[in-house]
């Protein structure tokens, strides 16, 4: 049994998390956060304290914390006895944060896959690259370290395990599929930080087919999805970390990620790509002022946690394996959840998106804490047991639902 | 008879005053080029030497001069002894430019009106805002002021007063179209210094039409005219200089300015001006840099400089005047000139945007050196005899040709 909780991070998922783990201390016992600028983390507890949201009496305290340094990350983990750490900060400071977690001994969970701010485009598999090379480190401490666990990547992984251990005996080709009908009434908005989002698309993309990485452009694949709810809708094949894991984990099924885009976004990311403006390399004004274009474009884009309040429609993020069942037969599944941003909003303060990346890390702090998930090494999500966390999911606010030969339902376990 | 230039201003259109001043030092006798950086001058003066430009043995030097002071420029006028200034500067600087050529009793031209880098759209008449306060102070020096002597404004002002003149003795309205039907080759680019060229468009467009300003959003109203070499082109109503001073001088014609894009442009334009890009202000980033970020995005531009080696095709830049001719009969002509941007490129090194702007004010330095010009006041083109320039500039690169009832021909005087 593991209790107290260190989120790391201050931005619209550690609000989201920051409000479950709230609703469910008497699970997860003290609640922390910190960031860089700990007013941030203020601004957040203020949000939790407005909404009632602590399910219990309990400490729910703010920390300034440069998480670049893992000292600072070890020394705030022994001061505030957390023994779950959820990493919501930028992907910047996975590594530092996983290798405190190792030092300290406690359990860690992220939501996204390191990033080097300096490489845009890394070679597959990413988690290769660094959290996978922390393995052996994380087993021999008997530290949980729980990668990806946010919606995609995170309950897309335990929708593919479920299809395959119920479903889909053979997989042949797992495709999730993340599409965002909502509208939020700018001109234009990234959902989230669009350092982070405009990185995801300006390299090459990679996709796991017919037993090798293959390489696209962004916008290159396109393809019309019939999807549950929210219809049709045009998706992109899109490099994303789930790839590389269930990839990894189902060498012999074909795995691509596709993500939902209107048009008009296409046409700016365009725009702002062609002309440079996406780049993070410095470039000189002719004043002499070194700027990073993407810091600039940043700057004048609409802060995401902003959208919230005028944010409507729906999500719809699936996983669709098809193969072949037990007894050989052809066999098709999908697996997938629809999130409201609307409802969002009333619950926790956060749009749709922000919502079905911060709910599934609580999800999973709490199957630690109580020992379920609490398998003393690195795991993606994958590879540990879907039923509890789906179990837990459709009563936290994320329920799942399946379509196949026998319709579309809610599935519970 | 005035003699010794001093050219202020180091950018394409610096460099074609340059050459053609070269080309024509016997009038005009001493070439001077100063801008903030030196090396930019001898760069140009480089470029001089290379193609042999100068007629005859004479000074071609550079200076390190900082416009923004009236002092500077005084000290600099009195050191050189220059008797005439091309002041193709930024138009951010006329002002001081303008008020040194007053007390140093020197003649004085430009090709733009004066900008306030801190107003994007000011109320018209814009030469009422700035030049035209000095009228009496220019007379009274008895200096001659040429304002906006340029292509457009300039040329297209010189075609409207000889249409008028010669064919249209009543006009009802005068319409001037800018077409450039050359092609870069870049994904995109702006063909002159990107600051000045997005703040054409980012304002309220200003047109003169029932005798009243009319106000417009840029690329609001369109129209397609058919030019002659170019064919069939696409303009839009755009707020320009020449509309200023011609609707003073012409109050009863509508007067209207129409400048060629394609629809690249306008997706491109509209995406940065959308996301606030175009802006002035200085935003702030993230890590708390101040930032403006046009200066980011002409930072990421290709300089406008370096696209004359690949530019092809033509420009085609018209004044058409309709109305009654002095019978009170229907009368309609445009007189126009068609540039070449290869052939620009192989006789000064500039691509023929730069060409057709900075052409026309050599030809107007060497009329106010034999004395033609020299009318020892503040003028618009329109308000010059235009025959004589006209006729000098179809012996120096820009040739003038008409279409009206009888056809399409050169114009010689």
């Amino acid at each position: 049994m593991k209790r107290n909780v260190l989120i790391i991070g201050a931005g619209g998922v550690a609000q989201v998390v920051a409000h479950k783990a709230a609703q469910n201390n008497d699970v997860l016992g003290d609640i922390h956060i910190a960031s860089r600028t700990a007013a941030k983390c203020e601004q957040i507890i203020a949000s939790v304290r407005e909404k009632g949201s602590l399910k219990v009496d309990g400490v729910l305290k703010a920390h300034a914390l440069d998480a670049r340094d893992s000292a600072n990350v070890v020394a705030l983990i022994r001061e505030t006895g957390a023994e779950i750490v959820i990493n919501v900060a930028q992907a910047f400071v996975n590594m530092p944060i996983l290798d405190a977690c190792i030092e300290a001994g406690v359990a860690y969970m992220d939501t996204a896959i390191h990033e080097d701010p300096a490489k845009i485009c890394e070679i597959p598999p990413w988690y290769g690259n660094y959290e996978w090379k922390r393995r052996e480190a994380a087993a021999k401490a008997g530290v949980t370290a729980i990668l990806g666990v946010g919606f995609d990547p995170g309950v897309v992984n335990a929708y593919a395990k479920l299809a395959i251990d119920d479903y889909v005996a053979e997989p042949e080709s797992i495709d999730i599929i993340d599409i965002n009908a909502g509208s939020h009434g700018r001109w234009f908005s990234t959902n989230f930080d669009p350092e982070i989002n405009f990185r995801e698309f300006t390299g090459t993309v990679y996709s796991w087919q017919n037993q090798q990485w293959q390489e696209n452009k962004m916008f290159e694949v396109g393809q019309t999805w019939d999807m549950p709810v929210v219809g049709d809708q045009k998706a992109y094949l899109t490099g994303h970390d789930e790839v590389h894991s269930l990839s990894a984990n189902y060498p012999k099924a074909d795995v691509r990620f596709w993500m939902g885009f209107g048009d008009h976004y296409i046409n700016v990311f365009t725009v702002l790509k062609n002309l440079g403006l996406l780049s993070e390399k410095p470039v000189k004004t002719a004043e002499g002022l070194e700027v990073i274009p993407l810091k600039v474009v940043k700057a004048v884009l609409p802060d995401p946690a902003s959208l919230a309040p005028d944010y409507t429609g729906k999500t719809c993020i699936a996983t669709l394996v098809k193969g072949k069942d037990k007894d050989g037969n052809p066999a098709e599944v999908m697996i997938y959840n629809v999130a409201d941003h609307k409802e969002a909003y009333l619950e926790v303060g956060s749009q749709g998106i922000s919502y079905t990346a911060g709910v599934p890390p609580v999800a999973a702090a709490m199957l630690v804490a109580d020992g379920t998930w609490d398998v003393g090494a690195m795991k993606n999500v994958e590879e540990l047991d879907p039923k509890p966390f789906l179990n837990l999911l459709n009563k936290i606010g994320l329920p799942t639902s399946i379509r196949d030969a026998g319709g579309e339902r809610l599935l519970t376990f």
